[in-house]
């Protein structure tokens, strides 16, 4: 299958390297809105400008889309759907619905395929929750992230005047994850599940404890958290807090026999040192089932829940079976 | 969906309680080769010889094959999917090719669905090895089972002269499981991956001693692990050891980045404490997605890797978009 990757950031780059440890993909081409020359792939891989795109509409059979989930998807995926099989990784949970439809209408009208919100949440958190909630109707769900990069946090601190960088790390909270796992069906509230670590550089002059006030008050992002705020120098952020790692667990507990009288834990964990690379990896497998998918006629907007897991794999069925099964 | 039971041991009284949990469904039979009136189920169903099966071929959607894998399910899977939309449990991981073409051929031939190896292992874990599998090429998988009862291993106990009851525990090494979860990548040998743990009521007069000896030393179930042998009286075995509890972890560790640079562990473990009634609701959601997949002209046997988790749901595309993506 020939894919090719729209918007060359963090996740671009790591689409770029999981299609190149895919036996059954070939990356045709780098679509950017920047100057192409300013793009440099890790490969020898073509940069071509984002508005050229069209002309290369026949030899691309899966685009994969890696822009912002506020600002470029919206449009983005449902345009891209008219001309191409695409896929992204939208990721305001709140806008799927919308988000879906939009992509829906663009793909069936044009006899395309498309699939959104792949990733890891959404994308294989959500599949273990639907997995979880079809095994277990009697039961309750948790969702646990990190610890981790937060980049829509990050970014928040950073837009206050007298911050120079910063860094968010979202922690779960160790003692509700155990009640959790130990089945105690506990109800928790927001500070109860997650503290928000903060590692912050500031501009020369600015004052840290007006910095820090402002932090732990920001509506929606802190206030309802026990937050902590480090202000660390430029060469310790750099040094100590380069990669984005990401990770968390989807949990549900739920009760079997006629008087709920027993109980069974349903856990996915993920520990990833690269956020980007491991979206980046998902991407790729789930570009391989809309490839698949398309190949047999299927048309419109998809996501996760829609794909047999069969679809994701290079593998033959039968290989599937004999190994894995 | 209209529901029946063939066969009503452990699982069948799974699947009668895992059923009564389903909004959409109704069991309308269980079929048995034992004597219809030595049966009794949990709630007010009818009992039916299995011979008389084909009596209800218009009333049953999907029929719930409750069987062994030795010797039950390699004959009846295929017979009764000459007639019938069929599920089952085949858990022989070696025989799953053979079994699947043969019940593949009758259910083809008859315009049936099937759908074979459903369950935790073969299920559950199969899916879960599959999806990391095709997210992370360069990796390596571990599936560690229990702290739980393997009925076959207390099976092979029961059946040494002397031996009058056994509960046999397969139970993860932690060191081995610490290992695997830092990404530590280790090759296991069997013997570093699990212990055995072996309950045993004696005879009045049998020697101990033989009888450790020989269950320590018993080719294939034994032979292999580090095992303890416990003797203990009938009654501490019934209050102590009556419960099926099981589980166990599926893990993929796995590289990405251009030199490798970065690690990431995903794990799905479960704990369960009952193996037959979490087994029974894994089936039940795969009922029902062999009926809605039949629905749509499906035909042929199926395994869990060809379903799209949405058709597990009871829930609308919409409603799972909204709730669970």
């Amino acid at each position: 299958m020939k894919l090719a990757i729209y918007g060359y950031g963090n996740l671009g780059r790591g689409v770029e390297c999981a299609t190149a440890k895919a036996p059954d993909a070939e990356l045709i081409g780098i679509f950017t809105r920047r100057d192409p020359a300013s793009v440099k792939p890790h490969c020898d891989i073509p940069v071509y400008p984002a508005k050229d795109i069209l002309s290369y509409r026949d030899s691309i059979d899966v685009l994969i889309i890696c822009g912002g989930s506020a600002t470029d998807l919206p449009g983005m995926t449902p345009a891209l759907a008219k001309d191409f099989n695409v896929l992204d990784s939208f990721d305001t949970h709140a806008s799927i619905p919308e988000h879906f439809a939009r992509v829906d209408q663009a793909a069936e009208e044009s006899g395309h395929i498309a699939l959104i919100s792949a990733g890891w949440d959404p994308g294989m958190f959500s599949l273990n929750r639907l997995y979880a909630n079809a095994i277990l109707p009697d039961g309750a769900d948790y969702t646990f992230w990190g610890r981790g990069v937060s980049q829509g946090h990050s970014d928040a601190i950073r837009r206050i005047p007298g911050v120079k960088d910063a860094r968010q790390y979202t922690v779960p909270v160790p003692e509700a994850l155990a009640r959790v796992r130990a089945g105690e069906n506990p109800t928790l509230s927001v500070r109860e599940k997650h503290t928000r670590e903060c590692y912050v550089v500031l501009e020369e002059g600015a004052d840290p404890a007006k910095i820090e006030r402002e932090i732990k008050t920001m509506p929606h992002y802190f206030d309802e958290y026990d937050t902590t705020v480090n202000f660390i120098s430029e060469e310790e952020l750099l040094r100590d807090h380069r990669g984005i790692p990401h990770g968390g667990e989807v949990i549900r507990t739920g009760k079997t026999g006629w008087n709920g009288e027993n109980s069974h834990v349903i856990e996915y964990s993920l520990k990833l040192d690269s956020n980007p690379e491991f979206t980046a990896s998902v991407l790729v497998a789930f570009a391989r089932a809309i490839y698949k998918m398309r190949a047999r006629g299927v048309t419109g907007c998809k996501t996760v829940f829609d794909v047999a897991p069969a679809d994701l794999s290079p593998l033959s069925p039968e290989e599937l079976r004999k190994k894995l099964l």
